[in-house]
């Protein structure tokens, strides 16, 4: 069933199907993360039904962002959403593969690239679910390699990728961007309280930046009797 | 000039020379922070005057510790600290170079390796100094990787190896981890407020390990008003 969800930012509303796999907190919070520039000319990799795509372009004013996402379904809706926000002058949405080369964005040719891939294991745990939602949360049809090296693929030297990943993977990440020519410049853990471990990372990467890391305070999305933090607020409303 | 400071745990004390390097709260949180089981071998590299040799002998009462220092006065004033404390059975300091093969220790041996080392660039920032404090503070004798090596080395399968360092290093202590064939599997930022960015991070990997690091809640050292937070009271006194 369609259902419509209002962004509360900027006017942003975005169908998701809910039968089928819908964006979380950490999309939002790689929105809010990633250093995307007015003018840039950008990709969103595994863009599911858009939500990334659209607050980071309500947010930076890029000049173009190229949405990727692999399934027919979900790259519908994505197209749905980017016209019902009327941003079709600015993002376009492309059903393709990002394992291969050149799905329609030339080598070098992005300034910044965000990502929020699928993070799961491709294990047992999703044996009840339908095999596209397995495939949009697990490591299937895309690993976390596939995205860090089409990402380094389209940007250009100095450019940025911006991710979001579990954070018991920090070693793979960085690991991964290493082997790709990109340095991990700009990191942030999230914890769901300020006494529970971390569970996420923001991390961006520099292509052929220099080694060195500028950690962000860890994010703490709610607080000891459970509501949003006010940073977990501001960053909901893009106040950043 | 020497003086003499209480540890304010279990009765240690520790000489340390006012004109040399002076541990910090760093090597403290080291000794909380490393996994070292009653009765392992374990080795302390970089040990200074054997502050955390002490602390991690006295918490968690290993078989033998081994502390290797390079520069002969700080390992003497280290053996002073030891026979100060009446450790002499358990703690054996060694004035060595651990980037030479086997110091006096077996390769394999180790049932877990700690190590604070030098962890500032050799740059110009302690020009006023004298040479033994900046071989003690920068990465002139002993590198992130060297340390890094000299830990793979004495460890046996399975063995663990932590280490306090600069957070900004964190890509480069992965690196160095997983090129000596240990991985990292606990880790924990160390920030000085809740809400500023963290500095340091404690990372404990593990020879012959599988990828997927456990992060631990993000350390925080004061509270907003200056003060020490529950939790560094709680290391201070080992009550871990």
């Amino acid at each position: 069933m369609l259902r419509l969800d209002d962004l509360q930012y900027k006017g942003l509303k975005i169908f998701q199907d809910t039968e089928e796999f819908c964006f979380g907190t950490d999309s939002v919070l790689l929105a809010g993360f990633a250093s995307v520039r007015r003018g840039d000319r950008i990709a969103d990799l595994c863009s599911g039904t858009g939500l990334v795509a659209l607050l980071v372009t309500a947010r930076c004013e890029p000049y173009s962002c190229l949405a990727a996402e692999l399934q027919p379904h979900m790259a519908e809706l994505c197209a749905k959403n980017v016209a019902y926000n009327a941003m079709e002058d600015i993002i376009t949405v492309r059903c393709a593969d990002i394992r291969k080369m050149g799905f329609g964005a030339e080598a070098g040719s992005m300034d910044a690239v965000v990502c929020n891939p699928p993070y799961m294991k491709p294990d047992g745990s999703l044996a009840g679910e339908k095999q596209s939602v397995r495939i949009a949360r697990q490591e299937i049809e895309c690993t976390l390699e596939d995205a860090v090296s089409a990402a380094a693929r389209l940007l250009r030297f100095g450019g940025r990728f911006a991710m979001v990943h579990q954070c018991e993977r920090i070693a793979d990440i960085i690991a991964a961007m290493r082997a790709s020519g990109m340095e991990p410049k700009r990191l942030r853990l999230v914890q769901p309280r300020a006494d529970k471990p971390p569970r996420m990372i923001l991390a961006e990467g520099v292509r052929g930046g220099r080694p060195g890391a500028v950690w962000e305070p860890t994010l703490v999305l709610n607080t000891q009797d459970g509501g949003y933090t006010e940073e977990l607020k501001r960053i909901y409303h893009m106040q950043i």
